[in-house]
């Protein structure tokens, strides 16, 4: 991106898995790149369809990668749902299907959790990479019980540590919609309103929609998002998108970038 | 529902299919019920799921059936999500799968509705009691097209001109979920805070939660919004749940009515 066109931004959205990291790895040059974005003086937040962590978590994974960040940088999908569950439905006992992460969400958020499944107002279903059966339909009987279902994304697949494909969030929903027939109210992950929301308010009071970039590999979560909220976009082609790809959906990037390094030229 | 009792009431949220009407025909009582509720000076605001109906539409019915109503005391489904639209993804252009009575409500909230489905930011999701196969076909053709789902509700079955239990959106949706896999983002319907404020709004900016009254047929729609929310609740048993089925839910309500005509003895 040219210094011209970076001077039009102040504010950056940046996506984290296939645009700052592939799991415990490092994309190459992004380290640099957010620095001299930092030094320029841009803000920065990291904004995540992943439900199954905690902000602290992926604060330390950036940290330990060479990224300095703080949690109050970092938005989650998980982080969003504890915030609007918290301000819509407060007090309402919600039972999650999903890691620690979720759970030391809705905890720091003062939601509720429910003591047995029966007792939930809400099931939250996240990512739950090390899933039991028996986790799955206590899920199953808090929705049997009358939990009505908020899902932190609706992904299909997500890339597992050896970066192949791997059943994401919309098959945990699958297997409850098939066994109790009952759909989610909300899902909450990115493009919707709630995210855009969420990183805007952490990017601070003052910065304008048209003035925020989003960098992301996803073009129906991350372009999608920027699209329709009146930011800029980039794709990134490190993760789940090709060049020819990129050139096929409703919403097309301003920007092809070969990888995040590419914001600073 | 004693006067000392009616006395802690300012404001009622009524269903309508099976708590005032069946079809086309007014459930027995309910139209001198309201008439003397309104004497009383109690506010009323109708509250339904239905999301192929405008408010127009619901408002000549009730005035047919002897019930004197105003659209601003009508709040269905289709009149929230296009409130919704308009405040959330103003220009984004939207498909609508459904009947007039929701194109009616998205155009009065000035929602502009693509020329074609693959232009669509956003599929609507409604009933539709005279679907085609072309019609369905074109709301797919939006959600490959890369559009988004939201449905006005997610109801299993709505009873049919006969009281037969027929297809309602949960049918749609499941087509689009089977031939898209793509799930609905927003289930707009009751028991959602969208419907709860929507309702409270219409009742006029001074009335407190804890002195509505929501009356209605539904434990899962009509009972679980007003325990949710902190308003009193009156289950009827001219609908679809009958006095058993009241006492099993996780919500439940603080009266159970023969019908309607019990608020006020």
């Amino acid at each position: 991106m040219s210094q011209s066109h970076l001077a039009e931004i102040d504010g950056l959205i940046i996506d984290l898995d296939g645009t700052v990291f592939h799991g415990s790895r490092l994309i190459e040059g992004a380290a640099e790149t957010i620095a001299r974005l930092t030094a320029f003086g841009k803000r920065i937040v990291y904004l995540s369809n992943r439900g199954n962590l905690s902000r602290r978590e992926v604060c330390d994974r950036l940290n330990g990668l060479g990224v300095p960040a703080v949690p109050e940088q970092i938005v989650m999908s998980s982080t969003v749902t504890a915030g609007f569950m918290r301000r819509t439905y407060p007090g309402s006992p919600v039972w999650a299907l999903g890691e620690q992460g979720l759970r030391d969400e809705l905890e720091e958020a003062g939601v509720p959790l429910a003591d047995r499944p029966e007792q939930a107002d809400w099931l939250i279903v996240t990512l739950h990479e090390s899933l039991t059966y028996r986790e799955l339909n206590d899920a199953f009987r808090a929705v049997r019980g009358g939990a009505r279902i908020i899902a932190t994304n609706s992904d299909k697949t997500v890339p597992d540590a050896s970066g192949a494909a791997a059943i994401d969030v919309a098959g945990m929903i699958g297997a409850l919609t098939g066994a109790a027939g009952r759909l989610p109210d909300l899902v909450v992950g990115k493009p919707s309103w709630l995210m855009a929301e969420a990183a805007l308010a952490a990017l601070g009071g003052g910065v304008e929609r048209g003035r925020c970039l989003v960098i992301g590999d996803s073009m129906e979560s991350d372009i999608a998002l920027g699209r329709l909220f009146g930011m800029k976009t980039a794709l990134v082609l490190t993760g789940s998108t090709t060049r020819e790809m990129a050139g096929v959906g409703k919403h097309k990037p301003d920007y092809v970038w070969e990888s995040i390094a590419d914001a600073v030229m």
